[in-house]
């Protein structure tokens, strides 16, 4: 069969938990949406004896170790970086450089300082990208979105944002690279904490000034395969006071020792005519309330969003065939593609990832300081 | 202070849980509503050594032993029957003769034959008559009445209604009268299924045909303070179908056997235009969908059935200031103290009792003859 | 019939919400607990056109106007305090000095030396006396003590606290005492506040430095009943953040402009070996997590809280049949009764009240300077 | 790269929902799991224009309209039937005969003796066979059998099985082929028959005896791309009762005119020692309620599943990151090709189909004649 459109080769840096999500989302994007172009794994870049299987089995052309390879292929158009946070910096701005259009999950950088960097490289480039905010692609935060930017809940005044897990409870739980500030720097503020500031900012409103502290639960970890310990130098959990520009204040916790939650990002927004709850264990449920004065059913509504209707839809299944954490990356990286074939704009680019770190260092900073911070003092 | 308003005798036959449910009830009646008349709690009668203490707990004036005293007695009102079903009719046809206003608990006879009977006393008397299905006394349920009957789900087309509990499932559970088919006749049949054929006829339609079939788990039971055990005649479970006058169609379960499930009454109707769901372990909530065609926001709403423009709670608390499961028997034995007061109609009278018993008596006969049963062929 | 026992004769004071509530816990005690003595409703003391038809219906023998008569009369036994804040201290110090057993509704003053004061006089007067935080008297939140006490969710790590109510949001909702500061002092960190503030005290540990800001969405009101508008003085949400004696941390929302939240007092408390969750929406259950090392079975269970081996069950009604609002007020009183009556010590002391207020205050202190505050600077 | 193992070739009837939802299955195998094979999608056959398009976009290498050429294809390994019901038969009959092994959706057949021709075909030719049941690989509720099957619940006594979606409810919705008694058979009652009635079989045991009814609320409806109207000659709800061969029983209901129901798959299932519940809108949790006697904490708990110690979770995501609906495909079809790799044994054969189909036969008969019917009587 003939296969219409042009390629796009992806070289796709970093094969673990998040290479393999990026993977599976560019292999369904042609199956369930309609690409001009056509997506062509072409390298698969890591460190790892299953390099090569797993090239294979997630469909790559080619795998290397050095992701200088990547960056430097003139047949590769778009380089996607699932590495640990302390290389996103050098690897985008080398990419931007050799004129590549750039994914970069999330959190963008270390810093705001970095992530300013890196923004101003791909700008100046003139290349698409992309700061992977992956719950931005999430049906459910789709319909939020539009029923808050509609006015569907009236002005935003208070949010509850809670980016709440449990592996880190027990202390056998061995180290990670997120646990050491050098790899990951402000650790589960950057990791979960970009998600919320990036949801609060996709869904209500701009960050003004935080107040936070932390906790650090479990101070030395176990090395996998080996008989060391290491010392743990991010906190376990974060706390912060936001408010926003329009005068909006929330409260935000992250913390990977909440026993019991088990990737629960728990938002609920009130407005002064309505407000939506979301938990991304029930990522196909936005329940949503809309107050009618006096009216006897008034009540927050469970809405299953998967109608044909319902943002993303039309692509996937009937009604009420619930779709699972993995497809919002498809949507995400659907966007991405469809702003290089069109030349337009994708949602969460650098620059959100920029704005997020900038929020980011501030918590940061409010916690060493143990004060108040205003966002705008961060630079 | 001066009293108003003329007395109200009552003399309650039953000093059990459902005298007690009573007792409370007629206690809350004028501090919470506006009755025109006083309520006096006048005689409590029963058999037991606990009687007098009991009597004096919730503040009747008198007591005595033989219900006919309470019947005969000139002083009295209102004769309130909460003893086992075995002694309904005979009690509530000699109170109806004596000219008492008379509440009867459910279901109100051990047959159908029975319940006609009680229903002519009542109406040749020309006295107020109730029988108690408490569960139209609560709010949501009032409230999901009003729904349907202004045509907010449309045509009713389906019903699950299901009421389980699991007392029964430890084959410790003692013996009690209702598992002895002489005291309580068809046993869960009538005493759960009652609630049930009765809330569909109170929500939906008339049953017109009936096939069901039934479970005894255990066959002996321990009798309370002794070393006895006693043969179980009551079943510990039914499930029947049930076909509706208008067409809709339902499926019913009542078990006593039913693990977790505490006190669950469990109704989901389901018109062409919405539906409601209920749970009675949930009392103050109700979840109403009312269908919107492609409307992004659609979704059952929990209705937290609170508020002062819902059904009787003018009365209460404030909003979301929730009541229990005791609340639904004030406000039904206050809608018959207005119907003595304004020598008007209360809800859930005899005849509503004797409906049902039919169908009680036409689910049994289907189980027995193993087949589908007319309820207008019991007599 | 013989009554039994001494009388325990109640002048309370304030016939309105929280008059009826107090009020109807008094009636039930007889019925459903066991005191030794008699509790007589002796005289109902408030202001009104309404009040000698409500000390009627309450079933009060007596009513007044002045408090003062209540607090001298030797007659009276216990003075139950369900005024406006402003009002409490100077009736408990007067109380207190006559010998009266003191009830105090929360919060126990407008500040923590109003609260200090009032504490001494009961100490020094050696009577018994109560700052009412109803909500210790939830049989859920009982439970949910018991739990974390004896250690089943191990040590205490991060609190989510949260009481959210609605009816502030529309800006015609009239104008009431607790938006005024000279009445209600910090309003609803007070009103509110005080019962998150306890009930985290109660639940888990003492509050040592916090810091939070808060909102006032509508600056004035109508005065019910006339043409006019009143400045809002008290804030509509305030948002905290608390760091606790023995190393957790807790987020802290009060707010009565959270749409779609009637009565939600939403607790959520994390330790090392499990979590427990609370809404007083659903005040019949309690949620709880105990982690068990790869069960597969691991999950928050949802407990009904309604088993006669649950807390206070055993006064009520079988499993399942569940309880309201009003009955944590009961399970309050009865305790307070039961102190009187066996020279013991009932819950929530006037000096939870005083340590409740210094955290409120230190609160308040926290918005205005914008700054944390340690808890021990207040005075 | 080298590519490991023999292939397997892939050629799939029936390009829409089902091949859709097959194909994508077929894609993820190799990513996610480890197959010594590897699968090749090679022939795609369908009618319509959309095939080619189709075809590429799923990713297979050919495509044909005549379901014989896939059939005698030598090259081609599995036939895989995803076409109406009708067809089922004589393709299945025919690729068994050719040597392949057989995949076919459910419901197996249009009756009972299609079915058993169908299962003595592949039984005789030796070839592999599933029938998807494709809930059978939901994660969830491979833990449900697991805990049943352990004893987890005690005894079975009680189920409540429903399938409930609400497309049907709108006169608008177009004539589809499952409304039509020649493709489809018994229509909803083969369906979503099928699979509670699998289900239960899957879960708890056989069915000995059944009793249903069964509901038409649209007669007739608009065929699309037309003006034309096509009468509706199978139901839009069924509801039946179950006596099993263990002494369970059982209410089933299946419908696709339930308001507000996506697609519900409600299933309940209670012991002597606990019960299990699940909803397939929520497809990643199962309510599991263990009875332990006089326990403080009894308690329905949602457990997510999705640990990688609960069933098939290993192979994808960290805990909590939700699956889909499509997911339980990939399950099945990889058990499916290990079956053929090992020349083992796979879940839900063709006799597991026929099973399904008695049962179905024998609701359909209960339904005309009115009455209880023997399963063991139907041929």
């Amino acid at each position: 069969m003939n296969m219409k459109g042009k390629e796009l080769r992806v070289g796709l840096i970093g094969h673990k938990f998040m290479g393999k999500a990026h993977s599976n989302a560019y292999r369904k994007i042609p199956m369930f949406f309609q690409p001009e172009s056509r997506i062509c794994l072409d390298t698969l870049c890591g460190i790892g004896e299953d390099l090569e299987e797993t090239a294979r089995r997630y469909g790559f052309s080619r795998f290397c170790t050095d992701w200088r390879r990547v960056v430097e292929d003139p047949k590769i158009d778009i380089v996607d970086i699932c590495t640990p946070d302390n290389f996103h910096r050098e690897i985008a701005v080398a990419a931007a450089g050799a004129g590549k259009h750039v994914v970069c999950e999330k959190p963008l950088a270390l810093s705001y300082a970095e992530a300013r960097e890196m923004t101003g490289a791909v700008t100046r480039a003139g290349v698409k990208n992309l700061c992977n905010f992956t719950y931005r692609g999430v049906p459910a935060l789709m319909l939020a979105r539009k029923i808050i930017k509609d006015g569907g809940i009236g002005r935003v005044l208070q949010l509850d944002m809670r980016y709440l897990q449990d592996f880190a409870l027990s202390p056998d739980t061995p180290f990670g690279w997120r646990m050491d500030t050098v790899q990951a720097g402000p650790g589960i503020a950057g990791d979960k904490g970009a998600h919320v500031i990036d949801l609060a900012r996709f869904l209500a409103d701009e960050p003004v000034e935080v107040c936070g502290c932390s906790s650090l639960y479990v101070h030395e970890r176990p090395v996998s395969g080996t008989s060391e310990r290491k010392e743990v130098t991010t906190p376990d959990a974060v706390f912060f006071l936001i408010n926003f520009h329009k005068g909006a204040k929330g409260v935000f916790t992250v913390s990977n020792a909440s026993a019991g939650r088990k990737n629960a990002l728990l938002l609920e927004i009130y407005g002064d005519r309505g407000a939506i709850r979301f938990d991304l264990e029930r990522i196909n449920e936005l329940e949503v309330y809309i107050e009618k004065k006096e009216d006897a059913l008034n009540g927050f509504r469970t809405v299953n969003v998967t109608e044909s209707f319902h943002p993303m839809m039309y692509a996937w299944w009937p009604s009420g065939h619930v779709l699972g954490w993995e497809h919002a990356f498809v949507h995400q990286l659907y966007g991405f593609i469809r702003a290089i074939e069109t030349d337009g704009r994708n949602e969460s680019a650098f620059e959100d990832g920029m704005l997020a770190q900038r929020v980011i260092d501030a918590v940061g900073k409010s916690i060493v300081e143990n004060r108040w911070i205003r966002v705008d003092t961060i630079h």
